[in-house]
């Protein structure tokens, strides 16, 4: 947590990593190169865990195998490569990601370790984030998450802290983890939702009412009265998400977790390990996918981007930097819910249809849309391709058979590990752009490389 | 296998599946759309099961993390879909293909059902092949594969058979399968085999001499023979390949099976399961990956792409067709054999530099490269995210733990079943392309599209 200023951190950190590129703070906070004369806004889009088979999962289920999903129509199309060090090395390369890190990757262009929010890996040093350099070149910024907005993605843009886990001040210290350096009372900036209630941010869309309910580590007042006294206008509901007043700075917490899913296996089914009788193996009945009751009453993903695109486009003429994250893409699939996956990846894909038509109302708006890493999920042939040789065959996992709206079945399998949670992989991730990506996004490129093509949209 | 002629067997099985084009054989027999003045050439390049977890496994292991394959610099970069009907209900999608129907789709631009050979799922019709087509306009045509040429991606771009496994006359009836339709004594093309040895191509390299030293099912000659009396000059070894006269037909058959592959685990080693014993989990020890000793005296695909590259760019003035396969990347990740993968995913790499050098020297030479359908192996944390917790955490399936060139660990794991195999997977592939394809190679693509993009190429 150790605090640098911006412009050293940068050529600090970026420097030996291979960014040549040197780090103009200076002459664009005097403007030499920030060309006033029109509005550029940056969308970027984040399916937490949305790798290529949770995207033909949802895509078989949602549109049919020849349908095509709205991404799938995006001009551009490039590949990822996520990175991710060893924190007590950092010249040690790791081959899997969290969402801590590959935030911190998008967010700041600096590779980290596990779990670290905008930090350095082993110094622990602060790295602005792509919010706090567009805030200060004058850019409304904003961020939107179905997870609390306490979680790693989100947090990644807007706060700095050694560990993913430090939410909350009374969080800050456990058996497990240890974020004492961060506390307020030791010179830190404190917990996640401290800093994410004293931030520059004009809104902030999610989850994680619990976070902010609670005292501050002094103690004198709640988080939410700390984000009250920062201007924040604080929303509960949908109807008040729906009435709120476009002009000020929204803080929206929806539900006290996480929000709810939008799709669930029937009867709240999950994958399931086939059962192996003396008679034989019998797989999980197929089960159909369906609405999750508690799913009305929440604000859709797709809403409260429209709201934050509302908000941060209003009597705006310098433009906006706005982090949208489909979160439970990535949370459904470690507790191996093929139908929550879905349903949130639906939501993603909703999302960046209204997002599209935003940025063709407004030219000058740069939409990426990606994932931050890959997941445990695997669509599988639902009758095994050695059927023919009469044998029992079955994963050694678990998996869902789930009935299609075209009368199929398609397997789904979950088997990286035994605990209660899947897995990460640590494949590419898939990259969308719009037209604006054609000569800005290559073929295949690093998450650093994400923070360096908005920066440089930008003119920071 | 029920013959059809060209232009009816296209109408009848493109238009029912959505593809609106009308096919003008008849006018480009007659030289009406066709332009002679320039030599065109496609060279389509299948990585068997290279899905983008093999890629990321294989550059994270060949060129370090942050290092980029001859694949990462190509200027197109897109993803297909891969289609698989029913042969029961071809009204009914499958999502997992194998590598015949899913061949099949990109030779033949239709989707037919599992282990179908350039037939149609159901009816059992000969589909016309890219290749057949390529070479009735005066295309020279080309195979190259380090498979049995006989194996199911090869096939389905020169044979029609009911069934991949109908590799030779002895094996067109077992037990578990049943080409007797394709018999020639009952009107048929024969097995795979003697088709091969009487087709139109140029060039065939790859394994398989074992099913070209058996009689032709009327007992009259060897397979080796008919091919001899086709035209062929058959070729065994790497100097052979080295030496031969480009101006005459070659079949090169370089190993009994399929050619041995390029890298193995340490002592042969593949992934193995974790061992649970009353003291605690052990996983698999980390091993390197090594030379395989076999393969030296082998022709690399590299090497049978480049002269497979001079004998069809011989006094041609018209341009050719060339698919070139590596096969092993797919069978090495059935087997659990990462190093394996990795080495044939290595070979592809060094094949696509060559074929893009010839690009840069014959200005209308599309290239793509793409996968049949995706695999097994997932790129897992060689320490799980969840380790913290200090309870035995281990895949309940095999996994490979491998010592990096820079020093790091990368784990794989292989668990979609039990048995001696593991299954393919149903997301979408990659599809690379040279400069051609940037106006012809959308970003979300079908199969079938592979072969509407080479033939509007081709003008066929």
């Amino acid at each position: 947590m150790r605090r640098m200023t911006l412009k050293s951190a940068i050529l600090n950190l970026l420097l030996p990593l291979g960014f040549a590129v040197a780090y103009p703070v200076a002459s664009n906070a005097e403007g030499t190169h920030v060309s006033q004369s029109s509005v550029r806004n940056v969308i970027l889009i984040i399916g937490d865990g949305m790798d290529d088979q949770q995207i033909a999962i949802a895509r078989n289920y949602l549109k049919g195998v020849t349908g095509r999903l709205v991404l799938d129509d995006m001009p551009v199309r490039s590949s990822v490569q996520v990175l991710t060090v060893d924190n007590t090395d950092p010249s040690q390369y790791l081959y899997v990601a969290d969402s801590a890190n590959s935030a911190t990757a998008m967010s700041t262009g600096v590779v980290t370790s596990r779990a670290r929010i905008a930090t350095t890996a082993k110094e622990d040093e602060d790295i602005p984030t792509i919010i706090e350099l567009a805030h200060q070149a004058g850019f409304k910024t904003g961020i939107v998450t179905t997870s609390t907005v306490t979680d790693a993605t989100p947090a990644s843009f807007a706060a700095h802290i050694s560990l993913r886990f430090c939410e909350t001040p009374e969080s800050m210290v456990t058996k497990r983890f240890d974020c004492s350096k961060d506390k307020k009372s030791n010179g830190g900036p404190g917990s996640i939702s401290e800093q994410l209630a004293v931030s520059s941010l004009n809104v902030l869309f999610g989850g994680g009412r619990e976070h902010f309910i609670v005292n501050t580590e002094d103690g004198s007042q709640t988080i939410e009265n700390l984000a009250r006294d920062n201007g924040f206008d604080i929303i509960y509901t949908r109807q008040e998400l729906i009435d709120a007043d476009p002009g000020k700075k929204q803080l929206g917490l929806f539900a006290a977790k996480h929000l709810p899913i939008k799709l669930q296996g029937e009867n709240g089914r999950i994958a399931e390990q086939p059962e192996v009788t003396p008679e034989g193996v019998k797989l999980p009945s197929p089960m159909r996918c369906e609405d999750n009751p508690g799913y009305k009453s929440t604000p859709s993903l797709q809403l409260m981007a429209e709201k934050a695109l509302k908000n941060l486009s209003h009597n705006n003429d310098k433009g906006f930097f706005l982090m949208i994250e489909s979160a439970l893409i990535d949370k459904q699939s470690h507790v191996r819910n093929p139908c929550g996956s879905i349903g949130e990846l639906d939501q993603l894909n909703e999302t960046v249809a209204s997002v599209l038509a935003f940025a063709d109302s407004q030219p000058d708006t740069l939409v990426l849309v990606t994932a931050d890493h890959t997941q445990a999920a695997q669509l599988v042939p639902a009758t095994s391709l050695f059927a023919g040789l009469g044998i029992p065959i079955y994963t050694p996992g678990s998996m869902a058979r789930i009935k299609m709206p075209d009368g199929g079945v398609m397997g789904v399998n979950y088997a990286t590990n035994r605990i209660f949670a899947e897995e990460h992989t640590g494949a590419a991730v898939p990259l969308y752009s719009n037209d604006l990506g054609k000569e800005r996004v290559k073929t295949y490129i690093t998450q650093p490389d994400i923070f360096q093509i908005v920066r440089s949209f930008l003119e920071l």
